[in-house]
Order: C-alpha cells, then structure tokens, then sequence
C-alpha cells in the first residue's frame, strides 16, 4: 500500500512515501513492444499503433519496495491455464508533485515530483481471459515494485533520453531507450489530466520497451533506468 | 478522494470517512441486466452468464457524496462520438471493515464494516472503445457517487432480499432486488479476497440490475436501497 524510498541528492535520513491514490499505466507505447505483443497475443493487441494512449490501472496492492518478493499468485491453480505466464515489464515511473487537471503539455512537467524505475508485472492468461480488460492480470499483490530510489524531477537527466533495461538471472532480457516511446512523458500527463484529476503522489507507468518474457519463482528480476539505478526484486 | 457519511444508529455527529485504496466493481450480476446489455453494445458483453465474476475498477477520484454533482466529462468533446451515452448504475455497495485475503464465503461477512449505496456511472462509448478494458469509462470524476449514509452490517436487513431502485427525475428507471445476483456477496467477497489482499475501507460494488440508461445535465439520479436509503445526485 506504501513504499518508503530514498530521495537522490537528499540526507540519508530522508525518504519519500510512496502511496498513491491511484496507479496509472501506459501500455503499447513503445513500437517494438507493439510488434511482439501481437505475437503474445495479448488480447486487443493489434500491430496498429495507438492513436491516443492506452490507459489501465493497478491497484495500490501491487506495490512493493526494492528487494521484496513478486509471488506469483496462488490462484492461478484454480485455472487450467496450460503455459502460465507471468511476465516481467521494466518501465520509467512518474510521481506526481501536485495536483492536475487539464494542464497542457507544455507545463506538464511542472507538475511532477521526480521519477523512479517499477516493474509492471502482468499475468497474461488472466489479462487475456477477462473481459472486462486487463486490470486483474496486472494487479496482483506484488505486481508493482517499485524503486530503488525516488530522483527529483530537477536531478533527472533528459527524460526522453534514458537507458531503460531488465535483466533476469543476470541476463539481459529488454534494452530500451525513452527516446522511443510513442508518447512523450508530456503528451502522456496532459492527457491523463484531461481524463482525470492527478494528485500528488499518483504513480504513472509510462510503458514498456520490447523483450518482455516470463518470470519464475527463484528468479531476480534487475530492472536499471539511467540516472535512477536498479531496482531488483526476487519472485517467489 | 474521502467522502464523510453519517452512520446509521450513531448519533448525530458521529460519521465514516469513506477513503477506499481500491473500489472493486462486478460486472454483470444480474442476469436481465446481461440481457439488456446486449443490445446496448457493451464490448465484452455476451447473452452468456459469466463463470465467475466480471471485475474492474474505478479509482478514488470517482467519489463524491450526496448532492454532489455527477459531471458528464469535458474530454467526451474531444471525440466524434454520434450518440455519446453515459449511464446511470444503481448498485449495492460494501464496505470492507478488516483485512481480507484468502477468506471463505462462510467467513466473509464477518470482514464487512457496513453497506452504503453507489451509482456506477459509465461513460459507454469511452467503455467501448479502450482496448484495455473497462476502466476509463468508468473512471471519470464524480463517477462514484455514494450514501446517504454508511449502515454497519449488523443493522442491515438481510443483504440478499434489499429492494434496488434508480429514479430520474422522479421517474423509474432500475427495480430490481438483490436476490437476483448471479454471485452471492458471500462469494464474491472471497473470490475477491483469493485475488487480492482487500484493505480496511476499500469499497465493493455488487453489480446493476436492468434498466440502466441515460443521464443528462440538469437530471437528478436517486438511487433507493432497502434499510440505506436514498442517493441523490444532479447531472452537471
């Protein structure tokens, strides 16, 4: 419900207390996860690029803290799913500073506190089976780390410039750059703040670059974005 | 984001903050409202009665309290929609009192703090046309109104035998009793417990009976619940 996270640049006694109101999420926003999700068949995946951004949310029970456990559910025993997938997502995350409604793009900035890297962990047999959407299969407990660390947004470098990766077991599993989502980070808030009111501490994920894939109990999930550092979480 | 209710049997100055980390939703509960929603086009909507239940969110900046106005979103200008239709969803509403994961239905009223009434409001085209699900649509500000006012459990008549009813503008639009859910609070609470951990004040809607429809600026929606009483909201 609460992740307590070290603010970048700050005494080593301060923290920042992450609990949003809400969790919004951005999916299909960089092309090549596009292109590979077709062939996940996640279901209203179309090679076509969105027009306006796909919105979905989770739930404030997803989040977790750096070093905690992702557990795959226990429900999933209750299904015949053959292939059960649960797949890693390394995102950039946004925490808003102060409250927005209808801001423009050009301001959108302004209204944000800092960043941090999360992991939007989706179940996928359960985000294809719904169909009322995909909010269940991304909203287990655990299913949002988040972290290591919350850097300032005046601290961050170029926000449409960083590296963004996820490592399993050591091996790399996405490599991405922010230069390639489809929306920019201020397209994204103008828009969700026309949508709904933003308060301060909301957490936006702002999608995933391609390579997403399954994780396992006994993994360690590593997900680095430039100029935040790695966030890395063990699944149980 | 909060909402102050009077509580029911307490004295005059005694209320409950309403301040939910999630607000869960049923979708299709009753069976004539799956056949009516059919022919409204609702995407994933199928004559079939669901296996288990159809859930979705709506996030914390739907709430408002009684008399508070439902505000038909400014956005739905931004789109050609011929026909835009948001709709009124008269609803059972619980509210969790302890901790639930994992729970059986034959422990899972002991968990509830009390009931209240809620409008589920819907913006259907927005619904219809998110290829991520449901939620935007039903997510707007102002679309969870609820009250008059919060009755602990306890003091409610039996859950399964309230009389549910929408009016607008003094004429009938949904009648209906809860005798009708396709899924039992019961199971539905521990369904929902088997998927997520539910927390103190988070707030489960239990689904529609028929008759949902329309509502317009200068309309007035009164929702009417057995042993609750009645929710009244104008259209902005």
């Amino acid at each position: 419900m609460s992740v307590e996270l070290p603010i970048h640049g700050s005494s080593p006694d301060a923290s920042y207390t992450l609990s949003p109101s809400k969790i919004l999420c951005l999916g299909l926003n960089y092309a090549d996860h596009i292109r590979e999700s077709v062939s996940v068949q996640v279901s209203g995946f179309t090679p076509d690029v969105p027009r306006e951004p796909v919105l979905f949310p989770k739930t404030p029970n997803t989040l977790v803290g750096p070093g905690e456990p992702i557990r795959i559910p226990s429900i999933l025993a209750e299904y015949a799913f053959e292939d059960a997938r649960t797949d890693h997502e390394a995102e950039l995350a946004l925490i808003v500073g102060t409250r927005m409604k209808d801001v423009d793009p050009e301001h959108a900035l302004d209204y944000l506190y800092g960043c941090t890297c999360a992991n939007d962990v989706s179940q996928r047999n359960i985000q294809n089976a719904d169909r009322s959407g995909w909010y269940r299969g991304k909203s287990f407990d655990t299913f949002c780390p988040v972290g290591p660390i919350v850097v300032p947004i005046g601290q961050m470098p170029d926000i449409h410039s960083l590296d963004i990766s996820c490592r399993v077991n050591g091996r790399t599993a996405q490599s991405g750059n922010t230069s390639e989502m489809i929306f920019s980070v201020e397209y994204l808030l103008s828009f969700l703040s026309r949508n709904f009111t933003l308060e301060p501490g909301d957490l936006i994920l702002t999608g995933t670059p391609s390579g997403v894939g399954p994780i396992y109990p006994g993994d360690v999930v590593d997900i680095e974005i430039t100029g935040i550092g790695i966030l890395s979480n063990p699944v149980l």
